[in-house]
């Protein structure tokens, strides 16, 4: 019987659990399909610990989560378009939901699809390889509990590990001689610590802007970001502020490329992520930036070097969910032969017409665009339920234009699923000032 | 050409380097040593960097170390046999130095020795397999750096990777909820970022007592350690207190057994380590827990189960560095053949009988004359320069006896040397008072 590893359980390594079990449903055969997941429960970075660094089995903890994140875009753009949110909560709900309320609607779509069965958890992937001889992955698997290490032949691999999980920690001039905490953002946890504090934030991407935002909601006592090109410019409250480039840091002050000053009692490094896969044979390892379009992935997924192994969810994001479903369901049917794969040489024309498509691209909008018409054309090619990829485009479009028009009140917007055409309900409590992020403050009616 | 793998380039992988450099010194014919090492550099634990979690490439942070550390123990009892502190500093130096002084101690014997070009620097290992037909080890690693994994064959690895690297991390009902600041010993690296704060220490071992005496040394409110079975019993300084075992966590208040409670900034779980080796395959990988004779191994270095592969520097420690090169020395006269080992019954009913005595030992001084047995059984039986075993444990004695008459005044004692005979000076300034913690400061004459 024809096997396939998925490596990882978050949202895109369930997306292809849930595309084998849909085709499954509908009363294909599917191959047997076995899910390695590293953590004790699915969910990806959307699983919340408390655990930084290493977890309990020693394994690098996965989650770069926090205690009161929100979604920071709409959910109305990552909307799965065989699952909406309305069938998982029986109601419309607000367009901003903390972590826990999106962890429960990626959970819900594959309780529902009963696939969970499949996924081997607490099961870090050691090593693959690709044995030529019997055309096979030798797949190494380390189960932590029984801390037993095993060998595993496939057919096909899907790693699904995500790329926001290892981080990327670059060093500035007297890091090292720091009289105060210092840390990635992937180990951010609890805004409450920084509770009256004066906090550097390094970065000017999504978590310097949700991670400066959340600590000036719970009460630092200032927020200072240091950007290297340009500031976020947002409108800033008026305990936060940016400043250029930090240069480098003596005991506690840090000092910045405009000749400026300022004493802090943390830093937190916004610095990104990296591509990591110490598990991939040389020849089967994706190296690339966090870009929207990765190099050697033809359609974004298949590796161009061995067209048995695919990556889901590789790409810089826009679209998330619903991509990585589209992505799955398009690998799910080249794997059960729905769809037939090109020569070598016309794979790569074709990822590389893409490719130097993304490289001219200017601002958000036109990335936003780049990657709709990806999505629409991974959809056209499988059964995955067609939804209205401008009406996204446009969504998103709608929630930049709130956030430049105020950035700690952008997430009291709502918007209209293109999924039921109903529009979302106003939160009952402004985000600045909703303290709780409980799924049940959440859906609370006030 | 016979080719010996060396995993770690830290105090017992360093130690392995220098035994086979100091055959080859005497005109004997060595085989190819190659040492990975993660690192940038070497020294193992004792390179200290700011970094936790994860490094600048992904990879596990190694140091457990952190700023103003001083030995813990005499350096009386870890000297090397083949290289005084005496021969490195040109005169006899103080009995506690910093962790920079111990690392420059370390590496000016391998510097001397000529071995750096043997090291591969910032390369983990990503797997050894044992290949039954070709007789050899098949290692997997990786080239940071350039970003370029791959294997080679080896005939003997000697893993000598440490076993204070890897975190054990329980949980505590609450500590998901914890308002403040939780890491565990591994990840702690500044004291000053706890001046003015309370901090709960969680443990009685050598990292709560060091790391509660070093936040105590840098201003902490108070410090408070809590213990399982029974307390350390220091006469601690006031602001500092043992509590019975942590219960639970409510926001800020730590809840204790015996019913008091206590509202902290920051939880720091002395938790201890774990051994941790997922790069070993099944057939290879020591399992067991922290104690001063692990199963398995014949006189504590052969891998019973494949006498190709070496363990060096796994026990628990009293003796560390002139332990290390004992095993490393031994080690390398099984690899070059002068030492023959027995069948694999006779390995077995030896290490089975070290096994047996180390489970009756009642107290320290017990534990410390059985490691003393090993070191001088192994001594014995190579050319590793002898040295008085008895002495050593006589300093282990007063040196505890130290620790109780003051935990705050230990290291200002000095003892003497088996090695040269002579007296360690008494240290310019109290430890307490003693906030420099550089070389420079150490070394100097006031």
């Amino acid at each position: 019987m024809t096997r396939v590893a998925v490596i990882g359980a978050g949202p895109s390594g369930l997306a292809a659990l849930r595309a084998f079990q849909s085709a499954k449903k509908k009363g294909a055969k599917i191959p047997e399909v076995v899910c390695f997941e590293k953590q004790d429960d699915w969910g990806g970075l959307w699983k919340y610990t408390w655990r930084t660094g290493l977890d309990e089995y020693g394994e690098p903890v996965h989650c770069s989560m926090y205690r009161y994140l929100w979604s920071n875009g709409p959910k109305e753009c990552l909307e799965f378009a065989d699952y909406t949110f309305e069938e998982h909560f029986g109601k419309p709900i607000p367009s901003y939901p903390p972590r826990a309320v999106l962890w429960d609607y990626i959970a819900g779509r594959v309780k529902k699809a009963g696939v969970r069965k499949w996924i081997r958890f607490n099961t870090p992937v050691r090593m693959v390889n690709w044995n030529q001889k019997k055309k096979k992955f030798e797949v190494t698997v380390h189960d932590r509990p029984k801390d037993k290490m095993w060998t595993e032949d496939f057919d096909y691999v899907i790693c699904a590990s995500g790329h926001f999980s290892t981080p990327h920690v670059p060093f500035f001039e007297g890091l090292d001689g720091f009289n105060g905490r210092v840390l990635h953002a992937h180990d951010f946890r609890d805004a409450l610590e920084f509770k009256g504090k004066n906090v550097l934030i390094v970065g000017r991407s999504y978590s310097a802007e949700d991670i400066g935002s959340q600590c000036w909601k719970y009460g630092a006592k200032s927020v200072t970001t240091t950007y290297r090109s340009r500031p976020m410019g947002f409108k800033w409250p008026k305990n936060f502020e940016e400043r250029p480039l930090l240069q480098r840091i003596v005991n506690k002050t840090v000092h910045f490329k405009d000749g400026s000053t300022k004493e802090v009692d943390a830093i937190i490094l916004c610095t990104g992520y990296q591509h990591y896969f110490p598990f991939l044979a040389e020849e089967l390892r994706l190296k690339t930036t966090n870009r929207l379009w990765p190099a050697n992935l033809y359609k974004g997924v298949v590796w161009q070097n061995n067209p048995r192994l695919f990556y889901v969810g590789m790409q810089d994001q826009f679209y998330t969910f619903n991509m990585f479903d589209a992505q799955a369901w398009y690998v799910r049917d080249i794997i059960m032969g729905r769809i037939k794969l090109p020569k070598t040489d016309a794979m790569k024309k074709d990822w590389t017409k893409w490719l130097k498509r993304e490289e001219k691209l200017q601002d958000a909008e036109q990335m936003i665009w780049f990657q709709g018409d990806y999505v629409k054309e991974l959809i056209a090619a499988t059964d995955y339920p067609d939804f209205d990829i401008e009406a996204v485009n446009k969504t998103f479009m709608e929630w930049e234009h709130h956030k430049m028009e105020d950035i700690m009140g952008f997430r009291n917007h709502g918007y209209r699923s293109v999924m039921t055409g109903n529009m979302a309900p106003k939160h009952h409590t402004p985000w600045k000032d909703a303290l709780d992020d409980s799924m049940e403050a959440y859906l609370a009616v006030k």
